[in-house]
């Protein structure tokens, strides 16, 4: 008798989601059929769900999604540390899929800017393999997926931000080369920026100095590794500025990361750097995220400024190397804050929109 | 009626070649079918012929290999570039192909050592599809093979040895991190020399240096942009390096390389180098190349030593870059001085193998 | 008899530059008194003369400066190569000095930006040593110059402005990370811009292209290097954008440098790039450079954005070999096309800020 | 009335030191006097005392010093961080100085190689300022030294062994490219190996090994960071390598230093590493340091071997911010096992020699 599974499916923006069953056949081959058995909520899937981005209806939202191995396709390869998958297997893989050459993968090494990329989470759920994205039983892994074997003593809660959160925050700091001894703004302590603190000293930065306007998310950023945080609420630019460089002598920070969303962030931070600092950008992730900054300021102070999106599949490999080596130095498991299960998602998502948990789980 | 195609076939190592004929097919998923116009004689074919490694037997050997696509199966991205492939198109391709996944591929942006990575000119003849080497009319080109179209302009003698000693080059010259103002040492002016020779200029090497005991060789290093030759035949090390600092003010050369096959060349290259300067092997092919160093004056001397093998699909690309942006400053077409038929192989390879031309093109 | 020397003194801004005569003293522990034997009028020196920025009266202009070694003091080290300095030798010099310890020389290799570094140019004349400019018979070297013998065979016109223009661009277009196989474009086509498209071939840029209005400044910019050149009077930028990157098949430059002085010159040279693209801004040197860049377009095609001023000690050594390595490709000697003698000075500056010459050298 | 100082003079290898008195004069142009509060015997200090290498005679040994400033020089700048000096102020400073250009400081940024360079601890005690070594109440920095303030809340213990090995490790560690998720192994946990494996693990390491044949060092590796500790006695080379390959799949660990002072632990340490992977030689100090390697083996890995000596004032700096970033994480404290006073130096040099303590501190 052929199997079933469940889904959560988003008809259309703002309308309730419906769970249906969809067919699960065998795999083809390069296929992983996976059983999930958790999903977080990304900021991304609210706002694909508020409909302020487009995204395929009805589909199956989410990507931040671990789960176990059921089937495994002829020609699928070891996980991503040549590590042999089998039935069973606890795993994580990257938000994205591409298979085949592509200019930007095989010339210029950036696999997530190939032409044709596709994500996990975007697409029709009435055509086959139907289970593509997280709030469902099972999803059908592609070829040109990076997979990876979690350890077991990594609970569900630890492991599931790693596919898009953590490992997009792995390029960001790594893009802003932060190294032993820096000193690190880092504006925005949302998910991201919580593990852009932790990330930034486990490279080895000397101070990390966070900024939000949430009291409680200046409170978690200290147990993730900010030495120190600023509530910049109504706090005008200079005084912001004012403020970080007094906790870096002899003249600023050495790099700031941005993921606060906000576009007068940049010029705002470009400030708080000495000579020859180094800005990034990962926050800006809407459209016309425009800012003015004076060149001449950028060229006299030699300032790199860089934009960071998405990330390789090695971030995500290192992505889990860093959550096992930081277990006990940050509280990952804390982040995971609610549970809910795959009936209880229009209460899930309500939630997270109004930003009442900090990353909702949902679990079969 | 069913094509066919010849092949010259290799039986058995120093046996004269055989040409026998294969079935033509149409291309499977993936495959782009060629008909090769001129493929060149490498060193290592050689050496697989005179049976000092092992290689399938029959087979079909060669790697160096340019033609017009004839046929392209579906799902055949455009070429590395980004430019579409079309029927009657002329293109090279990376002498190694991998498809799907792999631990060096995805992590290390290494996919030339992916493993299961296969190389063209090391299969069976026998076996479908049979074109998988350069002495024949056709390849069939692999899933996972790195193509570039090739511009007009550009004559086929310039054109084959963009996939083998060119683009190997190019990885060599820029693991030795060449730039503006260098002085460099090439130990080897055979192929992989003269282009090592002209990389550098091209990178902007205020000096080149180059060491062979060859006097044609010595000569042709001139036209391939190296300053200095100097003929070692009998000149003790200690005297080499004397000779190659007296170019080098004021204390040795910043770069070196080694293309020459001798492991004791590496010792004496390293000596010829300043402090904080960088050496590459990229000749010593051959098992058990063993050389002796002495730790201490690497350490005192912050001397950087690299191993490079084959290259990445990036190098080709820049490969054709170099030669496009270089061909009235080289003399790229000198390098194919002899024009051999499939029937004439044995010749060809005999005369290879005495050194009695450089390159050996082999046309339909 | 003491000595004395002449000097072309500046006592206000647009007034005539008086010729008078200072003593010249024996050089101190440390100093190097140079007879000089050419300057060339830098826009910066422009700027000063015409009030547009402060610089000390009276004063002695001029930072590209060669000469001759008159006097060497004690504790005076060799050049920066290493050689031995003498009496007699003629010499090229960093434009700026700075002596002992630093923040950003020792900590972050950034001597140009050390606390205190002072410029040849801009000094007070009426003070000891009284030459510390270029428009004089002498010039006193202080401690904490960095010195670099010239090659007989390179003529003065050719070595005198490597000290400025051309040092400055091996920093910016080193920053630009210019590698082989490069697309490179080049916006604005003055003395910076045409080193800049000739140091980027040089560093094996496959193709660069020079953005100007000047048909003249176009034509040279041929002569240096640049494979297309695009007259962009009246041009929008969205067709500015369309033009570079028909050159750039698939996805745009891999890297663009702003020499031009022009704010908005930056957002459209950005969207010139292709994901991963880099973005230097070389030449917004006066102050309040504002411009406006969409920090989500950053984002998506991980752009990098970075400004360069001034230049490593080092980069006048590279400068160096780089003349002396392509002076029969690039006509560097066509640069200086005006000479005159030190009384002439007004007509010099006269010329000079009129355009009516490309590089005004002066002759004692 | 004149003060005076005394210090242990070193009259000739093995014999006693003798506590002499000097001279203390004011200091000049660009001194610092010191009033030492804490030295430590390193390494290098009883191979010098041994007669293994030649030191002056009679001379004042140690460049591992921390004190209390007595007296600044005119023209003595701000500390490497930009911080004003004054008297009373604790710092530590790089074990070596040059004052003015050089072709390794200026065209390479490598200062701790310029021409000229001096150390503390190797002069002749007997001429002017007589105080340029640690054993003794008073030391003279010279120009060109690099200064830093110390934290109060750093204790001499922690500070002292700043200069010397903290600051060598950053170097090497830095070197070798150590970064998030990376496997190092550690040849050697002497102090240099216990402040790499620190170093390491600071930089994001997520598996570091360490290899020695004491016991105590192995226990003490796992304070300093080591996650899985090797006693390689008598262990043949083969089975090392097994056994660090089983601590890091797929295929061997990313990177390995050698602090141990064995020649033949480089080619061992080399087959520990993944394709691509990087090793560097820290602890070969004594010539002739010979060791064979296989050419072809780092060719077709692409290994890279480095040698890394001294450090860079920077590194200083560095070494300041890793210890007071990980005082919590590692007993840097503890290494300071045993206190001497200057009468007792023979005492602390004999149990050092005798490695019956770790590192042997001397105060007033």
């Amino acid at each position: 008798m052929p199997r079933k599974g469940k889904a959560a499916v988003y008809d259309a923006p703002n309308q309730p989601f419906r769970v249906r069953e969809y067919p699960v056949r065998d795999v083809k081959s390069g296929e992983v059929l996976v059983r999930v058995t958790m999903k977080t909520i990304c900021r991304s899937d609210i706002h694909s769900y508020q409909g302020h981005r487009p995204n395929p209806c009805p589909g199956i939202l989410g990507h931040e999604i671990i789960g176990l191995i059921d089937q495994i396709g002829v020609d699928v390869p070891d996980d991503m540390r040549g590590e042999a998958l089998a039935p069973g297997d606890r795993i994580t893989w990257t938000e994205y899929f591409h298979d085949g050459p592509s200019y930007y993968k095989d010339v210029h090494d950036m696999p997530q800017k190939a032409e044709g990329v596709r994500k996990y989470g975007h697409d029709l759920a009435e055509e086959d393999p139907h289970f593509l994205g997280g709030f469902a039983e099972y999803c059908y892994l592609q070829p040109g997926t990076g997979i990876v074997k979690l350890p077991a003593e990594l609970s569900d809660a630890e492991a599931t931000p790693l596919n898009c959160g953590i490992a997009t925050m792995m390029a960001v700091v790594e893009a802003t080369e932060v190294t032993e001894g820096d000193r690190v703004v880092v504006q925005g302590l949302g998910l991201l920026g919580l593990y852009g603190c932790a990330i930034a000293k486990a490279r080895g930065a000397a101070i990390v100095i966070g900024l939000d306007v949430v009291p409680q998310r200046l409170a978690m950023a200290k147990r993730f590794g900010a030495d120190h945080v600023l509530d910049i609420t109504g706090i005008p630019a200079q005084e912001q500025i004012a403020a970080v460089r007094a906790f870096c002598p002899p003249d600023g920070a050495d790099a700031a990361i941005e993921v606060c969303g906000v576009p007068t962030a940049v010029p705002t931070g470009v400030r708080m750097l000495r000579t020859g600092g180094r800005y990034t950008i990962g926050g800006l992730v809407n459209p016309d995220a425009n800012f003015t900054v004076d060149g001449n300021d950028l060229l006299k102070r030699w300032i790199t400024l860089r934009g960071v999106h998405n990330y390789h599949p090695r971030h995500l490999v290192e992505a889990l190397d860093f959550v096992m080596a930081n277990r006990n130095r940050f509280p990952f498991a804390d982040i995971v804050d609610a549970v809910f299960s795959l009936d209880q998602l229009d209460d899930a998502f309500r939630k997270a929109s109004e930003r009442e948990v900090l990353r909702a789980a949902i679990v079969p």
